[in-house]
């Protein structure tokens, strides 16, 4: 069949977003496998099918898939592309858009400036919530490594992450120190390792060697995770420019049990039809 | 502008198509870079522009941009992709088509199965032509690495290859052993290193570890390399199916100055409109 395609990126991660509120769209693994790989497909991060719904109060539905097919519950980069696929292809005139995914229904606000914001939930710090395998909750915590101990923080956005400060991030040893902390032996189901500067206390840059797959483009957790742990040290104050290889992201976070609010670009990067 | 494209693939590398017959188009390095760019932009090996020519006797004339915007002179799977994408689109109805690139006038050849046959010039093995740092000209070549010795061919497809046979292809320590023998000093310019595993005189399994690139999913002139050498040490007669990780190239060598003709797959992977 043929199937047509917006391509969109939101700071580094890439999405095929397929329109299926006009007529359903079904498509298997192994379609979506084949429009995943970026040498004989479209290639993409994430599969993103935007549906109508018929719960009341909700605009959209929508469901994520990684590359291999399966389906995943959440997304910060996803959830801002969805947005501005809906409203750019005139889906609705809507600014503030209620849709419900895989993990609930949530509330989604175009900027004037075209920027999104997305409700990323409250940060955990209790360690057996992240998990991390500790005796007591800090701030701050010492990390024994082959050769050096280095100083973290550790938070869970829903996934794990380890927040350590350097002094560079361009020089910071991403590839050497980034698979010795994710898979330490401390983070029974692994961690995400960020790597943050602080230039001022509302701007950082960041690297995040993500779990499983190695030092991404951009991580929307990360930088979620980076800025919370920075405002807990006293090092950082809402709101927080991120600045990440693949584009910018300002995370807001009052504290406490409030949510953490991530504010991205998202983009439409081209039109496509695929035989598959 | 919005641009229209046409994303093709043959064995493994990628390209973007610019029809260019019926408007001039000119695209800047910056524009092709992000045309190319993976997540920001289409993604592709390269780009191939597709233009008319005055030259008598000549059908099209195509050019090749690599992804950083610089122009290359010739490619093997970016030949057979010209190909299909001019009979594809109906731009001509001839099956043997002559073309100008940037290093001369090629005939190219549709077959009835779709495939695509090039003729990638002559083998060179003399020594000094590949370039190869060495006292005579022989069949075989030990070349010392740190901790063995591996015996290699060496051969010139106006690139230097050095093809070494393996047991396995699969378990072949190709992570380990090309980056080393890539930049041996007897390779003043480098070399591509190509691991074959014969399976019948017929049929051989490849892996390259390409000079600057690293493993790729297909080299042309790695596949041309590999059974020329294996035909040279009586290993392989002609024709030569090549199974690599991009798919399936089929080498003719009749031995001595005759060319090399690779005939391979070209497909039209699918259409798109990006706005540069």
């Amino acid at each position: 069949m043929k199937l047509r395609f917006t391509k969109m990126q939101g700071a580094g991660n890439d999405f095929v977003v397929i329109d299926a509120t006009q007529a359903p769209v079904h498509l298997s693994h192994t379609q979506i496998q084949q429009v995943a790989n970026r040498y004989f497909g479209v290639g993409c991060d994430q599969l993103l099918m935007v549906e109508n719904t018929d719960t009341p109060g909700v605009d959209f539905r929508y469901r994520i898939f990684n590359a291999d097919g399966s389906e995943v519950e959440q997304c910060g980069n996803g959830a801002r592309c969805f947005v501005r696929f809906v409203v750019d292809k005139g889906l609705t005139d809507k600014r503030e858009i209620r849709v419900e995914t895989a993990s609930g229904i949530i509330t989604l606000t175009l900027q004037e400036d075209g920027q999104v914001t997305v409700n990323m939930g409250a940060p955990r710090f209790v360690p057996a919530q992240i998990p991390f395998d500790v005796g007591t909750q800090a701030t701050v915590y010492e990390l024994p490594l082959h050769g050096e101990t280095v100083t973290i923080s550790a938070v869970s956005m829903g996934n794990p992450h380890a927040v350590m400060l350097v002094e560079n991030v361009h020089t910071a040893e991403v590839a050497t120190l980034g698979p010795q902390i994710e898979s330490h032996p401390r983070f029974p189901q692994r961690v995400n390792a960020g790597f943050m500067q602080v230039l001022n206390v509302h701007e950082i840059n960041l690297r995040v060697y993500e779990r499983g797959s190695g030092e991404t483009l951009a991580c929307g957790t990360g930088a979620c995770a980076a800025a919370v742990s920075g405002i807990q040290l006293g090092s950082l104050q809402s709101p927080v420019k991120v600045h990440t290889r693949g584009g910018i992201l300002t995370i807001q976070w009052q504290g406490g049990d409030h949510p953490v609010m991530m504010t991205g670009p998202a983009e439409i990067v081209f039109e496509g039809e695929i035989e598959i």
